[in-house]
Protein backbone atom coordinates (compact mmCIF):
# COMPACT_ATOMS: atom_id res chain seq x y z
CA UNK A 1 0.00 0.00 0.00
CA UNK A 2 1.24 3.72 -0.83
CA UNK A 3 -0.27 6.59 0.96
CA UNK A 4 -0.81 8.96 -2.37
CA UNK A 5 -1.93 12.97 -1.75
CA UNK A 6 -3.98 14.99 -4.11
CA UNK A 7 -3.95 18.86 -3.52
CA UNK A 8 -6.53 20.53 -5.18
CA UNK A 9 -6.74 23.97 -5.28
CA UNK A 10 -8.68 26.58 -6.62
CA UNK A 11 -7.14 28.55 -9.93
CA UNK A 12 -5.22 31.87 -9.21
CA UNK A 13 -8.28 33.39 -11.32
CA UNK A 14 -10.79 32.27 -9.49
CA UNK A 15 -12.49 33.90 -6.42
CA UNK A 16 -11.60 32.09 -3.28
CA UNK A 17 -14.70 33.83 -0.74
CA UNK A 18 -13.49 31.79 1.70
CA UNK A 19 -10.26 32.28 1.44
CA UNK A 20 -10.94 36.12 1.52
CA UNK A 21 -13.20 35.48 4.57
CA UNK A 22 -9.85 34.05 6.64
CA UNK A 23 -8.52 36.92 5.79
CA UNK A 24 -11.11 39.15 7.10
CA UNK A 25 -11.49 37.22 10.01
CA UNK A 26 -7.57 37.05 10.74
CA UNK A 27 -7.34 40.85 10.75
CA UNK A 28 -10.44 41.07 13.47
CA UNK A 29 -8.81 38.85 15.38
CA UNK A 30 -5.53 40.65 16.01
CA UNK A 31 -3.44 38.50 13.56
CA UNK A 32 -1.75 41.06 11.10
CA UNK A 33 0.80 40.72 8.03
CA UNK A 34 -1.20 37.59 6.41
CA UNK A 35 -1.74 38.80 2.92
CA UNK A 36 -4.06 36.41 1.16
CA UNK A 37 -5.40 33.00 1.59
CA UNK A 38 -6.64 30.06 -0.58
CA UNK A 39 -8.50 27.24 0.61
CA UNK A 40 -8.59 24.34 -1.58
CA UNK A 41 -8.98 20.78 -0.60
CA UNK A 42 -6.77 17.55 0.19
CA UNK A 43 -7.24 14.27 -0.57
CA UNK A 44 -4.91 11.07 1.07
CA UNK A 45 -5.44 7.97 -0.99
CA UNK A 46 -4.54 4.58 0.12
CA UNK A 47 -3.80 2.65 -3.24
CA UNK A 48 -2.36 -0.38 -3.78
CA UNK A 49 1.04 -0.50 -5.19
CA UNK A 50 -0.45 -1.80 -8.82
CA UNK A 51 -1.94 1.74 -9.13
CA UNK A 52 -0.28 3.58 -12.17
CA UNK A 53 0.28 7.08 -11.91
CA UNK A 54 -1.61 7.05 -15.36
CA UNK A 55 -4.50 5.79 -12.87
CA UNK A 56 -4.34 8.82 -10.22
CA UNK A 57 -4.19 11.05 -12.92
CA UNK A 58 -7.16 10.11 -14.17
CA UNK A 59 -8.64 10.03 -11.02
CA UNK A 60 -7.53 12.99 -9.67
CA UNK A 61 -8.73 14.80 -12.98
CA UNK A 62 -12.11 13.24 -13.62
CA UNK A 63 -13.18 12.61 -9.71
CA UNK A 64 -11.70 14.85 -7.41
CA UNK A 65 -11.03 17.96 -9.39
CA UNK A 66 -13.28 20.38 -11.34
CA UNK A 67 -11.03 21.01 -13.86
CA UNK A 68 -13.27 24.60 -15.08
CA UNK A 69 -12.08 26.32 -11.27
CA UNK A 70 -9.54 24.49 -9.97
CA UNK A 71 -6.09 23.14 -10.42
CA UNK A 72 -4.67 19.85 -8.50
CA UNK A 73 -0.95 17.91 -7.88
CA UNK A 74 -0.54 14.50 -7.18
CA UNK A 75 1.97 12.94 -5.00
CA UNK A 76 3.31 9.50 -3.52
CA UNK A 77 3.79 10.39 0.37
CA UNK A 78 7.42 9.14 1.11
CA UNK A 79 7.12 5.76 3.43
CA UNK B 1 6.49 37.29 1.53
CA UNK B 2 6.35 33.49 2.71
CA UNK B 3 3.99 31.03 1.69
CA UNK B 4 2.73 28.88 4.40
CA UNK B 5 0.68 25.48 3.99
CA UNK B 6 -1.56 24.71 6.64
CA UNK B 7 -2.67 20.53 5.82
CA UNK B 8 -6.22 19.69 7.52
CA UNK B 9 -7.56 16.43 8.03
CA UNK B 10 -9.57 14.75 9.97
CA UNK B 11 -8.40 12.67 12.93
CA UNK B 12 -8.00 8.64 12.21
CA UNK B 13 -10.89 7.86 14.75
CA UNK B 14 -13.29 10.46 12.71
CA UNK B 15 -15.90 8.71 10.39
CA UNK B 16 -14.79 10.58 7.17
CA UNK B 17 -18.47 10.66 5.06
CA UNK B 18 -17.12 12.34 2.41
CA UNK B 19 -13.49 10.36 1.74
CA UNK B 20 -16.02 6.89 1.98
CA UNK B 21 -18.60 8.47 -0.62
CA UNK B 22 -15.32 8.54 -3.03
CA UNK B 23 -14.43 4.84 -2.29
CA UNK B 24 -17.38 4.06 -3.47
CA UNK B 25 -17.90 6.33 -6.63
CA UNK B 26 -14.12 4.82 -7.76
CA UNK B 27 -15.37 1.59 -7.23
CA UNK B 28 -18.62 1.98 -9.07
CA UNK B 29 -16.54 3.85 -11.86
CA UNK B 30 -14.00 1.22 -12.24
CA UNK B 31 -11.17 2.38 -10.74
CA UNK B 32 -10.07 -0.78 -8.04
CA UNK B 33 -7.05 -0.57 -5.66
CA UNK B 34 -7.57 2.29 -3.82
CA UNK B 35 -8.60 1.19 0.07
CA UNK B 36 -9.19 4.13 1.64
CA UNK B 37 -9.58 8.30 0.70
CA UNK B 38 -10.16 10.81 3.49
CA UNK B 39 -10.58 14.43 2.70
CA UNK B 40 -9.33 16.97 4.25
CA UNK B 41 -8.91 20.99 3.88
CA UNK B 42 -5.91 22.75 2.38
CA UNK B 43 -5.31 26.48 3.54
CA UNK B 44 -2.11 28.67 1.39
CA UNK B 45 -1.51 31.59 3.04
CA UNK B 46 0.72 34.50 1.96
CA UNK B 47 2.20 35.91 5.15
CA UNK B 48 4.65 38.60 5.98
CA UNK B 49 8.29 37.31 6.45
CA UNK B 50 7.21 39.26 10.27
CA UNK B 51 4.69 35.99 11.32
CA UNK B 52 6.26 34.12 13.05
CA UNK B 53 6.22 30.22 13.59
CA UNK B 54 3.84 30.55 17.39
CA UNK B 55 1.63 33.12 15.51
CA UNK B 56 1.22 30.29 12.50
CA UNK B 57 0.68 27.66 15.05
CA UNK B 58 -2.27 29.74 16.54
CA UNK B 59 -4.14 30.86 13.50
CA UNK B 60 -4.09 27.25 12.33
CA UNK B 61 -5.16 26.04 15.26
CA UNK B 62 -7.95 28.38 16.74
CA UNK B 63 -9.05 29.13 13.12
CA UNK B 64 -8.47 26.53 10.46
CA UNK B 65 -8.54 23.45 12.53
CA UNK B 66 -11.75 22.14 14.82
CA UNK B 67 -9.23 20.77 17.02
CA UNK B 68 -11.99 18.35 18.71
CA UNK B 69 -12.33 16.22 15.16
CA UNK B 70 -9.07 17.56 12.92
CA UNK B 71 -5.58 17.73 13.36
CA UNK B 72 -3.50 19.94 11.10
CA UNK B 73 0.20 20.69 10.33
CA UNK B 74 2.02 23.55 9.03
CA UNK B 75 4.79 24.05 6.93
CA UNK B 76 6.43 27.17 5.26
CA UNK B 77 7.13 26.22 1.38
CA UNK B 78 10.71 26.08 0.06
CA UNK B 79 10.85 29.25 -2.25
Amino acid sequence: MARVVVDVMPKAEILDPQGQAIVGALGRLGFAGVADVRQGKRFELEVDDAVSDTDLERIAEDLLTNTVIENFTVSRAAE
